[in-house]
């Protein structure tokens, strides 16, 4: 199936169903906050998923993979990477089941409808704002700062492209976790549910998961700490679990 | 020194500097969230301190041992808790370091003048409303649940009282994060840095930390996970070094 790649690009397994992706390492590769987000985010038979900023697919195809969803879809601004997605797509021969989008998420809800998805999930730039990029238009800076959308851009338009009691799936980075709690409360997408991932049991977290519900109540849970290393630096058992790497039966 | 005490009541020594505490365990007695709260708190030469709800005193009492504040005032509405930390404080000999005054918090800016302190500490109640309590007036569930004042109402007083770049410190249940965080951006007192505390490693946290700082830019450090219990049961060494029980030099 190597014939699907253009210059620069690979194919990688994704250790799940034996799906593979096509990823150019020039361009963008998903890392462990994918991943993550894919173990921590709930969706249940039936239900239809968007992906806001879904890059090269990663999270539609791992939760194609992982659940029992009905429907996912992938909006993606950048043309190049949702082409690499689609071709992922159908390298898998997940046509029927996932639809990459080009498109911006600053018009999510005009294109998808008001209150139309079940679930959102998204893995947005971290970075606040795009000053003193030296390429801030190339593809890794679009997928790492907040160029072309905002972090207040994402959750306003995840409120309303959600049904109400709709789930709203988010990984993003500890430092905003004030203006995160805070903006989703204004959207009334109610934060609900939160895990912190810690590097190391003795280091700060570098990853935030949170989930928040359309017009809930106030009153959140936040889940054991999310350890990624032992102290020997070797995967914490939870990790390779999240990576299909146990599967031995040994504890 | 027991001629202090009145029925009901017993001394517990704080093991830091000889100083000792009256309680009473028919009312209420300090916990691991207020000497947490103590070593989390940042408190600098010369500041002046305020603490809301001081009820017997702890936390004036342990700053003052532990740090090299100027003064510090608790603010408590209780006059019997009041009189037991008044009574605390002369024990300790510590009347020129600290005064309980006996008044609501939610008059704080009043009482003490708008912009008048460098640092606020506060344990206050942490479950919402009094409503279906057995005795709402009693000592333990004024102390526990917001009966006489609410979280808002706390944030508040503590924004209006505090001088700007005045640093504010609480300890609260994590389930409570997102208003938590959303009123304090509202009122200005930015969260600055945060720490969950873990029973043990593979648990839900059932406290958290928060430093706010009033009309500090929005960004925040979320600290390494303190962790309250090794596997076994036993303290873990931060816990007993914050608790004044290590000191062998052995790691």
């Amino acid at each position: 199936m190597t014939n699907n790649l253009k210059p620069g690009e690979r194919l990688d397994d994704l250790q799940i169903k034996g799906y593979e992706i096509i990823q150019s390492p020039g361009r963008f590769c998903f890392g462990m906050d994918a991943v993550l987000l894919s173990a921590f985010a709930k969706v249940k038979a039936g239900e239809c998923v968007l992906d806001l900023g879904t890059g090269t697919g990663i999270l539609p195809i791992l939760l194609a993979a992982k659940t029992k969803g009905k429907h996912f879809t992938g909006l993606e601004i950048q043309e190049e990477s949702a082409d690499m997605a689609r071709r992922s797509v159908r390298h898998n021969q997940l046509e029927e089941q996932i639809d990459i989008v080009t498109g911006d998420i600053k018009e999510a809800s005009q294109i998808f409808g008001h209150g139309s998805m079940d679930v959102i999930t998204t893995n947005p730039p971290y970075m606040i704002g795009g000053h003193g990029l030296a390429n801030p238009e190339s593809a890794k800076a679009i997928a790492r700062h907040e160029v072309l959308c905002t972090l207040d851009d994402i959750i306003r338009e995840s409120a309303r492209t959600l049904k109400a009691g709709g789930r709203f799936y988010m990984v993003h980075r500890p430092f905003r976790l004030a203006e995160i709690l805070t903006a989703m409360c204004e959207a009334k997408l109610e934060p609900k549910r939160m895990r912190l991932v810690y590097p190391y049991v003795d280091k700060e977290p570098n990853m935030v998961l949170i989930e928040g519900i359309r017009g809930a109540k106030s009153r959140m849970t936040v889940e054991p700490p999310l350890i990624v290393y032992e102290k020997d630096g070797s995967y914490t058992r939870e990790i390779l679990e999240h990576y299909g790497m146990t599967g031995t039966g040994k504890e």
